[in-house]
């Protein structure tokens, strides 16, 4: 299945060429991609995790010989393939440790597998580093020599890149801005990890809905409670949906995550000290462009300003992501590529 | 006047010789250091902060040809000079914007002006940042490829160092690890700066002096309110004797900042994932040797195993820095010898 994307014709694309693979819990998405961050090529298929991780690493391979089959190229054309993942993971060794989204996946040599059934080399990350690398190499962080990344979906993940180094960490646990500590209160939430007072579980998807349900069930009426009671899943983007018809509570729902997501950056702004801040995922609702995903944006801003250094404060830029569900591949893909010209 | 450290004779050091500086707001320090890190000659003198910046420029400048005449080699025998001073700064144009410890030292050139009076080129740092590359280059540190340093003082100072990269930030506000924010709850501390709930308010030393000035306020009885009423000045070394001598308030205050600061490390773990945190500054009080020292250190740790991820919570090394008071000088040096070596 090809979705509609804008692709290059392989005449126009610069090379070398390139393959990006982005397994996520749901799907495989796997990309060509030219030396300019061009798709050449798309293709997707279901990652049917409880086939196991040999069953999916044998069609993750697959799917390189298939972007090339497709562009009439052969397999050996692609210079590198680049794979992002969920994590834990020992990025020296290529390994799985656990994922939360392939249950059973422990230990799994994934980048040597995925290697040995395309017969090119692998350069792996983390899912989230990968889709910061895509917004640094071609996206909303393209021209900025530093930044944090954090994607606000089931989980917050995080991609830290300061000029070319992807900060990965010693122990493959770099960039996990999902759990840095943002509450100390004994009452603090928990992510699905168990940490207690992480920005995940204040930040993400998964926590703006938990919060809704709660108020829902808390009583009172609204949009949010009539949609909620006419049987509609309750979602992010139902709840700026409601925000957006005036419900006070969605409201302030989706601006208390946005607070506390301000809070974690100004702790990234005093660590890292990027030139930006990039958020994506399902937490962006619309962009900027959008009532709601200006306001949040604008929430998380001035938290910013209250609480960081006066230079950063009025430094730092804070903006929405700009390619959407490709960040992965085409950043898995700009990681092939530097690790092509690392030789 | 010079101090009685062990000093390799210049026939017995290894070129290029380097010279580092450390700014403080009560003294400037100065050593030649040889390029294995090893201390040629040293000189201290006070800062005089109120004579103003260029004064003190000048003297800084001035310390260059006083380690030169004193070591019998020309100013131009050495290669680079390194220079630490207090923030926050912009590092680029090499200025202090403005420092606590040195009021009305508002936007002046320091780099450019002790490179003036020294007549040699000056690579310049915060000086916590210089201390880290101190411990880094030839302390706790030397074993790992990247480091957390944390120096628990007036302030908490903090010094991010993954492989070859000083993390200075895009904006001079990287590594202000101080500055991480750990306590959101409206009561939260505030430390000098202003910034609410940060790690400064809790685990420097003028944190752990505050809250024991409290807690004796409050009455009651013990070594510590005895050594107050005494007349004894409150510094953490008191708390530490008080905690040794069977206070447990004073134990409970000491274990209380390390909870606070093993709160901090997880968040640093969870976004630069160190080989190491290493810990500098009075709030160390005897080292590991020290039961108080032990007591507090492994509180840390305690903080961290409960709160971090399974890998980085057993594998990342969290210990005392080695060099005390000189890894400013000496770091210094190594960011010098870094400068010199890059060209």
């Amino acid at each position: 299945m090809t979705a509609a994307r804008t692709l290059v014709p392989l005449a126009e694309a610069t090379p070398p060429l390139y393959a990006g693979i982005d397994l996520g819990g749901t799907n495989i998405k796997a990309a060509l991609v030219d030396d300019c961050g061009r798709l050449v090529g798309f293709h997707t298929e279901p990652t049917e995790a409880a086939r196991g991780p040999e069953d999916s690493a044998a069609r993750m391979g697959g799917t390189v010989h298939h972007l090339a089959r497709q562009a009439g190229i052969a397999t050996t054309d692609i210079a590198w393939v680049g794979l992002g993942t969920p994590g834990p993971h020992d990025l020296r060794r290529g390994v799985i440790l656990r994922s939360g989204n392939l249950p059973g996946w422990d230990d799994f040599p994934i980048r040597d597998r995925v290697a040995a059934h395309c017969g090119r080399p692998v350069a792996y990350a983390n899912d989230a580093n990968a889709a910061a690398y895509g917004e640094f190499w071609i996206g909303s962080g393209r021209e900025y020599a530093s930044l944090v990344f954090l994607t606000l979906g089931t989980g917050v993940g995080g991609g830290i890149i300061i000029g070319d180094t992807n900060v990965e960490g010693a122990h493959s646990h770099g960039s996990e801005c999902g759990h840095i500590i943002v509450d100390t209160a004994p009452t603090a939430r928990t992510c699905p990890f168990g940490h207690r007072g992480d920005l995940e579980a204040y930040a993400s998807a998964t926590a703006l809905v938990a919060a809704a349900r709660e108020a829902v069930a808390g009583g009172g009426t609204g949009p949010l409670a009539d949609a909620v009671a006419a049987g509609e899943t309750l979602t992010p983007i139902l709840v700026a949906r409601a925000a957006a018809a005036g419900d006070p509570r969605a409201r302030e729902l989706i601006l208390d995550a946005a607070r506390w997501l301000g809070i974690g950056i100004v702790t990234l702004m005093h660590t890292i000290d990027p030139a930006a801040v990039i958020l994506g995922g399902a937490m962006t609702f619309g962009g900027e462009a959008d009532p709601i995903g200006r306001a949040f944006i604008e929430r998380v801003r001035e938290e910013v300003r209250a609480r960081a250094f006066p230079v950063p404060a009025a430094e730092t830029v804070i903006r929405y992501a700009s390619l959407g569900g490709d960040a992965g591949v085409v950043g898995a893909a700009g990681l092939a590529r530097l690790a092509h010209r690392r030789g």
